[in-house]
C-alpha cells in the first residue's frame, strides 16, 4: 500500500439522500481539490473553514455545487491534509466528482485506508483504530458505550500502563544480561514475582472481561428451548413487547436477521428462533434433539422454559442432561406458576428420588386435575412465584449443578416476573466482578495477545521460581510479553497485521 | 407548517459509513448545538468555520466525538442559522444525536422543508428548488446537465424575462382602465399584437423543448417490437454491449427496473422488454396485438425491427399500420442488411401497388433463395446499407407518413450501422430546433402553468383581433398569464402548491 499518494473515497452511505461527502487525503489533497473547485483558491484558506463553490470538470461543465471542508495537516482525521467535499446526494454525481479526481491522479481508497493513514501518523494508536470500526457497527447502548471508551483511550490506557510496568521490570533483567559474568541480580527475584503476580492478576482481570464485552459488542447469542407449549412464543413475546423500540423512523435502519433482538440495559440478547423445534414434535426426546443441540451449541446462553403444570421434575432434568453444557450460561424458566399444583399441594410429590420415572409422571399427570381448581381459586397470589415452590424440581437439578439463582419462576401470560427474569438475563452475562466502568476487553484479537503476554509472564513466573533456569530465558519470556501487549495498541505492527484489521473497515473511513 | 423554529435531520442516506452528517436549521440552531457540543463554545464562532469535539447527551455520557460545522444566517443553504453536526457513521449513534435534539426541542423536518426554507428566505426561486430534487435524482448526464442548468437559474431567467415583457405589456393596459372613461389608448395594439405574438413564440419554444426536457429527465420509454427472428434480442445487444458501463463499483447504484437502460449521449432510453411477445407466436397479428399496442402505447418511442429477408413490404406495412399513432416517435430498422435481396435484385418487386398482397409475399419468398447466394457473394457490402435498397419498403410506408429518415438499415449481427442507429435514436427525441444549450422545459408543473399562461395570451390576442372586446377582459387575460408565469418561479405560490412540490423531497433536504 503506497501512503503517500491521494486517496479518495465516498465517505457517507451510498444512496440517494441530500448530500453525500467525498473525502480526499493526502499532502496534494488541497492542491488537487483547487484544480477544479471554482470560488475562491482553496491553497490559500485556512484550516477548519468551508467554502461554497462550484467543482468543474476538465471541459468547464459544472458537475455540482458543493460545500468543501480544508483540514490542514497535521489538524485532520489522517494527520494529512484532508478535503471533504459536500455535494448533492445523486450517485451520477458522487461517481462523477470521484471519478473526476481520480483521472487527475488521485487513488481510490482501500476499506479503512483513512484510518490506517490516522495510525501511521500516530494521531490513535491501533486499538482506537479498531474502535472506531467498533463504533461504526455499534447497534446497542452498550456496545457504542464500550467502542466509545476504547475510542476514548480506555483499553489502550490500561495496556499502556501494563506494558510500562513490564518495561521497567525488564530494563532490570536486560541489565543483569549486560553483566551476565559477573552473575549479578539487578532485580530483586521476590519483588519481580509480586510484579508478574500484579501483572498476571491485571491481565486476568482483563481477559475475564472478555466474555461480556464480547457479549455487549457481537450481543448474546440466545436459545429458548422447551417442549411444546411450555409457552416459549407467550415468553418471547412478553419480552419483546416490554423492550421501548429501539429501531428508528429512518429507513434503512432494520437489519436484516431472523432473530428477535431483545436489549436489556444496552446488552442485545439475540434470541434464535426455535419454532422448528416447537412445532415439529411432541416431546423433547423425539423432536430431533441433534438440531436442538446444534442450536445450543452455538449459543452462549440457553433460557430452558417448561410447564410446571404439565411437566414433571423428572422431565425437566431429562432435558437439561441432554442440553447443558460446561460453557453454557442456563436459566430454567418455570412458567404458568399461577397454575403451580407444587403452592398448594407442595407434599402431593415426594422429593428427590420419589421413585422412578414412570411412577413420578403418573402422579404428576393425576396432578393436572387439581391444578385446574387452583386456577379458579388464586391465579395470581405473589406466593405462587416463591422459588421455594419449585423445589421438587430445583432438588433434582441439583446433579446438574444448576443452582437456585438460575430457577426463575414467572407467569409469562399474565406477565408476572418477567422484569426479573429480565434482570437474570443480564446477570447472567454481566458478573458481579466486571463492572461496566472498567476497562472491558471486546476485542478477539486483543484477548488472544492478552493471552499470549500472560503465558509468556507465567513462564517467566515459572522460571523465576524453578530458580535453575538462566536470565536469558526469563529475559526472553518477558521481551515476547512485550511484543504481545504493543500488538494491541499498535507499538508492535506488522504489514499483515495491519492490513487484516483495515481490511474490515468500510470504505471511506 | 412552522417555519420558524428549529428543525433536525439526518441529511445523509441511512445506512452504515465512514461519517454521517445531521444538519440543524432554524434561529436557535447554533445555540442548541452549543447546549450539547463539549469543545469550545459555537456561539461565539465565526461563520463557515469547523470544530472538533464531543456530544454529550443530558447526563454527561459521550454520544460522538463529532466535527461541527457552523452557517451563520443568512450565510446558509436555508439563509437561518445551519449547523451540520458530522459523526460516525452508525445508525444507532445518528439516532441517538438525533433524539438528544428533539428532546431538547428541535423537531424532525419535513421532507424537502430545509429548500422550502431557502425557498421562503429568498435563497432561491421556486424553480431552482425544484431543480434540487432533480439534482439528486438525475441519474445521466443529460438529467444532471439539465437540473443543473435549472438549479443555477436557466428556465427561471427565461420565465422571468417573458414575464417582465408581459409587466410591461400590462401596465399599459392597466392604465388604459384607470383612464377607460376617457377611452383612450396608451396601448399601440398593433404594436401589442406583436409583442403578444412574440411571447407566444417564447412560450412555444419552451413548451416544445417539454418533450425533450421531459425526456431526458425521466429516460426516453421505448419499445423494440418486432416479429419473431427479426433480430431484436441481437439488435438490443449490440446496443448494450457497445455502451459504456456507467455503473459505478458503489455498492446500491443498481436501480431496481427490470428494463434495459442505454445510455445515449447523456439520454437514457428506457427499453421495455418484449421478450413476452417475442416467443409467444408467430406472427405479429397472431401473438397477442393488443399486450404489443399496450406497450406501445405507454411508450414515447418504438423501435420496429424486421428481418429484410424474411419480411414483405406487405408485412411490414400490416404491422406498422397496427402500432404507429400519433404522438408516438418511430424508428423502422430493416435488419439483415447483409442478405438484402433488394440489393442486388432492386427491379425484381414491382414498385408502389405492384400487385395484391398475397402475389407479393409470392414474389418476396421466392426471392429468399436468391438471397442465400447474396450472402456468400458479399455479405459485407457497404452499399448494402444504402437507405435506397430499401424502396419497396418505403413506398409501402408512405401511406403511413413515415419518412425516410425514420429508415434505419443495419446488420445487428455485424454490428454495422449499430453507431447510426444511436444517433437515429438520439435524433428522434432530439428535434433539430432545440438545442441543448438554450432553456429547456422538463418539469411537468412548469410546462402546465406554461400551457395555461399560453391559453390566456391567446386569448388575449384574439381579444385585441376582433376589436369589440372590452380593456377589462383582455387586462384579466394578461393577469392570469401573468399568474400562471408567477407559479413557476414561486413569485406566485400557495401552501397547497408549496405542500405539493416540497413533499417529494428527501428528508433532510
Amino acid at each position: 500500500m503506497n501512503l503517500t499518494d491521494t486517496i479518495i473515497a465516498l465517505a457517507t452511505p451510498p444512496g440517494v439522500g441530500a448530500i453525500g461527502v467525498i473525502r480526499l487525503s493526502g499532502g496534494e489533497a488541497i492542491a488537487l481539490a483547487d484544480r477544479f473547485f471554482h470560488g475562491k483558491p482553496l491553497t490559500e484558506q485556512p484550516s477548519h473553514t468551508i467554502h461554497f463553490g462550484t467543482i468543474r470538470d476538465e471541459t468547464g461543465r459544472i458537475v455540482d455545487e458543493v460545500l468543501v471542508s480544508l483540514f490542514i495537516a497535521p489538524r485532520s482525521y489522517t494527520g494529512e491534509n484532508v478535503v471533504e467535499i459536500s455535494c448533492h446526494g445523486s450517485n451520477y454525481i458522487l461517481e462523477e466528482v470521484i471519478r473526476l479526481f481520480i483521472r487527475a491522479g488521485a487513488r481510490q481508497a482501500q476499506p479503512g485506508e483513512f484510518t490506517l493513514r490516522a495510525f501511521l501518523n500516530g494521531r490513535m494508536d491501533l486499538s482506537q483504530a479498531e474502535a472506531v470500526a467498533d463504533l461504526i457497527a455499534s447497534a446497542s447502548s452498550g456496545a457504542h458505550k464500550l467502542a466509545m471508551a476504547q475510542l476514548r483511550g480506555g483499553v489502550s490506557d490500561e495496556i499502556k500502563r501494563l506494558r510500562q510496568e513490564l518495561i521497567d521490570f525488564a530494563s532490570l533483567i536486560e541489565l543483569e544480561l549486560d553483566f551476565s559474568e559477573e552473575d549479578v541480580e539487578f532485580a530483586d527475584r521476590t519483588q519481580l514475582r509480586h510484579l508478574i503476580d500484579r501483572i498476571l492478576l491485571l491481565i486476568k482481570a482483563l481477559l475475564d472481561s472478555f466474555q461480556l464485552g464480547n457479549a455487549i459488542r457481537q450481543g448474546v447469542s440466545t436459545v429458548i428451548a422447551g417442549r411444546p407449549n411450555a409457552g416459549k412464543s407467550t415468553l418471547l413475546n412478553a419480552l419483546l413487547n416490554e423492550e421501548r423500540a429501539i429501531v428508528s423512523d429512518i429507513a434503512g435502519t432494520t437489519r436484516d436477521t431472523i432473530e428477535e433482538v431483545l436489549n436489556i440495559q444496552g446488552v442485545q440478547f439475540r434470541i434464535i428462533d426455535t419454532a422448528g423445534i416447537r412445532e415439529a414434535h411432541d416431546t423433547i426426546e423425539a423432536m430431533g434433539v441433534e438440531r436442538t443441540l446444534e442450536k445450543v451449541r452455538q449459543s452462549a446462553l440457553l433460557v430452558y422454559v417448561f410447564d410446571v403444570v404439565r411437566t414433571s421434575p423428572e422431565q425437566v432434568q431429562h432435558d437439561l442432561a441432554q442440553l447443558v453444557h460446561p460453557d453454557l450460561k442456563v436459566l430454567v424458566v418455570a412458567n404458568k406458576m399461577d397454575l403451580n399444583p407444587y403452592t398448594k399441594y407442595e407434599h402431593y410429590f415426594g422429593g428427590e428420588g420419589s421413585g422412578e420415572q414412570g411412577a413420578g409422571r403418573q402422579k404428576f399427570e393425576g396432578s393436572k386435575v387439581q391444578s385446574s381448581k387452583v386456577q379458579e381459586d388464586s391465579p395470581l397470589e405473589p406466593s405462587n412465584l416463591e422459588p421455594s415452590n419449585l423445589e421438587p424440581y430445583a432438588l433434582r437439578l441439583t446433579p446438574l449443578n444448576i443452582q437456585p439463582a438460575q430457577w426463575v419462576p414467572i407467569s409469562a401470560i399474565n406477565r408476572m416476573n418477567i422484569e426479573y427474569l429480565k434482570e437474570k438475563l443480564f446477570e447472567s452475562v454481566i458478573e458481579e466482578e466486571v463492572s461496566m466502568d472498567t476497562a472491558i476487553l471486546s476485542n478477539t484479537r486483543h484477548y488472544e495477545a492478552l493471552q499470549k503476554a500472560g503465558e509468556s509472564l507465567q513462564s517467566a513466573k515459572q522460571s523465576l521460581q524453578s530458580g535453575g533456569i538462566t536470565t536469558d530465558l526469563i529475559a526472553m519470556d518477558i521481551r515476547r510479553a512485550l511484543h504481545y501487549l504493543g500488538e494491541i495498541t499498535g507499538e508492535i505492527s506488522t504489514d499483515d497485521l495491519l492490513g487484516n484489521i483495515f481490511s474490515r473497515f468500510c470504505i471511506g473511513k
